[in-house]
């Protein structure tokens, strides 16, 4: 959470792997949108690197591309365009090589010459993970830290394939950037409806006294995608769904539904809350994982009636592979706020909605009284939309339209974020917020930590298990027997449908409800 | 409440005040609504009366226009108008003789016996107040009454004119009706929205544990009207709008949202509750009305553009009248739930907007905490919007859309209930609650008693008040006086409003949402 910053400090952004794929869909869109809507410095460069050899005029090029296919943007003016793309620059640098880093250097310390920038220097790290502590390295072998102003390092996932090799990973960067100068990108925390979880609960006076396991029954968190392996085969065979977005991506969900209301609303004293969650996250041991987590991967199937193939079967997979590409799990928080509320979870691919939201289910009205003598009241949800639509929906129980009697039905008061409104982009708030130096919604150190503790014994636990994989149909919700736990804790999966939102299959319950 | 019931008792309806406008703009139209919703049961009949002389045949059209007019229904086929409109059958009854209710009487055997009918008696007093007790006592004498199955009487308001005549009145009724076969009509009653209620708190887990002086801040309820006299001066100058609005209407609303839990969900037991918030209300005496209470006259003054006459200057009305169209106030219901929750109404004609809403206002967060260091943060609002949008909305705080920094908008989250689907018309629902027997949203006759008790002491201080009434031009919301009593209270009237709604005057703060 950062104050409303007028001036922002001039700066030089180095950004190693230039040429990827993150920079192309992600990051140069990011730039253009923060320099349209005026939240850049009015001074700053950046300089591209790669493997690839190419000249600024190349490099620029691809960044113009790259906005014209990736940004939500329209590029308005060549003037405009060519006062922006003058500030890009490229060096082409083999990362395990010092003297290119010094050749970097050069180019740096030229360019906060031409545009009179006073040494502040952001490094961003979109390459291979493996060579994150070597880049960190030459960093400062090559003395570009030795600078007048501020250096942050912003770095992309993942931070380490587990806890041992996360914490090397750490200790080798930690030679060039303290802490509180390294940047963890999660790029959840950079969605609109993330940052807004601590907005709801904490300006608002309606939800506080509700957010405690008086009140709440269960909290669900979907983040599911429909796309298969697709191009990273070899990236994911050997992360799975777990690395990939349990050990991030959910459980930054969970500690920001979850945490304390911290001492005051920045960044330190958030995260010292965050943590506490992760602290107080029950941790299976290898043999409770069964009991509590569930694994699978998508068979051959079907997604909107085309036939998709297998996991297995996927380009650059082995067919034996026994990677999981689904994750569900019964989470507990064991704290006084949330003794006894499940928290469910799941994530993978080749689901039949792209869909990332949370769930709130408020207590169920007691039986036998009022509206609930059948039992069949529904409870209270309340609905936050993270991605692709965005906005928080809030169901209630009301009324019939009718004269006849007391019909009570469910209802849906709906908050739309994005319908009249683009939000920005994730890495635009981010990049951002690096460039402030507010570092609340990126990831610290003791929250990687603790994630990957959480993360590896389950991991351990399936990487023995000598069970084939369960398996999922493409284009359905993942394993069966992940609707059980749920039952155990008698509930299921809500999914609220707004009316021109598609149909899911028929397993879940579903409350179709007007948009308006 | 009722349940909801597959076969109602076939009844005569009997109509007095068959040839006025209530009938004409309301009941005739209700009826038909009914009866094309299949909430009718199969056999009934229609008799109405009034004072004209009118064949069965003029009177039948009447109803037909009276449909065609003013029902919310197109006549769908001629042979189904048919089947319902013979059920209709006039007679000219002058009340105040005898005789003609034996002639009446003999009508109505007829009716039973030509459809069948087991002597089942539903008796509607659409009539001036002051023939309440005449038409009462004839019907017991006439024999009327002395039949085979339930008799009921429906009665529109006013029941009396102050706490005296009311109770004169009701002894007079009560000599032919105990008080469970006596249905007071009061119209919010069976509005959807006021309905709705008690749904919104008892079957919902999550409003019940706020609805207290815990978490409530204040309550504002408005009914205002755009209208001005029209051509109800007769009526209204021995009226105002203390009686014609505040002791039915506002106070009804009061009681539906601040009663406690019933023991049970069915009509005595809320009657029971409903009855207990009056008798907590604070009783104003005569020397405490000025500071509690404001009243109002409009002068002459605008309509969107309109010029418009004062109330003193309209047909009927004196030039030197002090009724009020206009009241307002500050209650306090003196119980543990609500005790220092002011509880603001207001009720006039010529207010710039026809609305009746009821706005809970949320506890206000504390300063100096997260997002209200400036102390500008605004309160949450659960709004209730009864006529003519119906709906709920919560206003909540949440992130502004922009990736630049906490800025902390207001929203609303929005359901409409009208938008979509007709609500039944009041009377339909409050007829067909009659036919059942469930007098859940009628007036019991401790609750008109309590609620004279409240406005008889403002009417004094009112009636002996030498200072000229104050007035407010007519296109505004009344005497400022009444804003005083909210800044009292740390607060002001809240205006939610959807894009789509009218602009009203700047005084009041607006929130403007979209609507989705």
């Amino acid at each position: 959470m950062s104050a409303h910053t007028t001036e922002l400090d001039p700066f030089v952004l180095t950004l190693f792997g230039a040429t990827g794929d993150l920079a192309k869909r992600k990051l140069f869109p990011a730039l253009y949108g923060l320099y349209r809507n005026s939240l850049l410095p009015a001074r700053f460069a950046v300089i591209g690197t790669g493997r690839q050899q190419l000249t600024s005029a190349e490099f620029r090029q691809a960044v113009r591309e790259s906005v014209e296919s990736y940004s939500r943007m329209k590029i308005d003016s060549e003037a405009n365009w060519a006062a922006f793309v003058e500030r890009f620059d490229y060096r082409a640098v083999d990362i395990k090589n010092l003297d290119a880093f010094s050749g970097l250097l050069s180019l740096v310390v030229d360019k906060e010459s031409q545009f009179d920038l006073p040494g502040n220097r952001m490094f961003y790290l979109s390459i291979a993970p493996e060579l994150f502590g070597q880049v960190s390295t030459n960093l400062r072998e090559s003395g570009m830290t030795e600078n007048k102003g501020w250096k942050r390092l912003v770095i992309e996932k993942p931070f380490g394939h587990d806890y041992r090799t996360a914490v090397e990973l750490n200790e080798q960067i930690k030679q060039t950037f303290a802490e509180e100068e390294i940047y963890r990108i999660d790029h959840y925390l950079g969605k609109t409806m993330v940052q807004n979880i601590e907005v709801i609960r904490f300006a608002n006076s309606l939800f506080e006294p509700l957010w405690n396991n008086l009140h709440i029954d269960n909290i669900q968190i979907t983040a599911s995608e429909t796309v298969g392996v697709e191009e990273r085969a070899a990236y994911y065979e050997s992360s799975g769904a777990l690395r990939d977005m349990v050990q991030n991506h959910l459980l930054q969900m969970v500690m920001m539904v979850c945490m304390e209301p911290p001492s005051r609303l920045v960044n330190e004293a958030i995260r010292d809350e965050k943590v506490k969650v992760l602290r107080s996250l029950r941790r299976f041991q290898e043999d409770e994982v069964h009991a509590n987590m569930v694994r699978g991967q998508y068979a051959a199937g079907s997604m909107r009636g085309q036939s998709v193939p297998g996991y297995s079967e996927e380009n650059g997979v082995s067919p034996q592979s026994s990677t999981e590409t689904f994750v569900g799990g019964r989470l507990y928080i064991d704290n006084f706020r949330w003794a006894g509320v499940p928290i469910f979870i799941r994530t993978g691919k080749r689901l039949p909605e792209k869909s990332t939201e949370i769930i709130i289910q408020f207590k169920t009205m007691p039986k036998h009284i009022y509206f609930n003598r059948k039992g069949d009241l529904r409870p209270n949800l309340l609905v936050i939309r993270v991605n692709p639509s965005e906005g928080i929906s809030l169901v209630l129980n009301a009324k019939g339209n009718s004269a006849d009697d007391m019909q009570v039905l469910p209802i849906a008061m709906d908050y739309c974020n994005n319908c009249e409104f683009d939000s920005p982009e994730a890495y635009e708030t981010l990049i951002h917020d690096a460039i402030q130096g507010d570092s609340t919604f990126f990831t610290r150190w003791d929250e990687v930590a603790l994630a990957w503790k959480f993360v590896d014994p389950i991991r351990r636990a399936w990487d023995k298990d000598e069970h084939p994989i369960p398996t999922y149909p493409a284009g359905t919700w993942g394993p069966e027997r992940l609707n059980d736990l749920l039952a155990e804790s008698e509930t299921h999966w809500w999914r609220v449908q707004l009316e021109d939102a598609q149909v899911v299959q028929a397993k879940e319950e579903r409350i179709e409800v007007p948009r308006r």
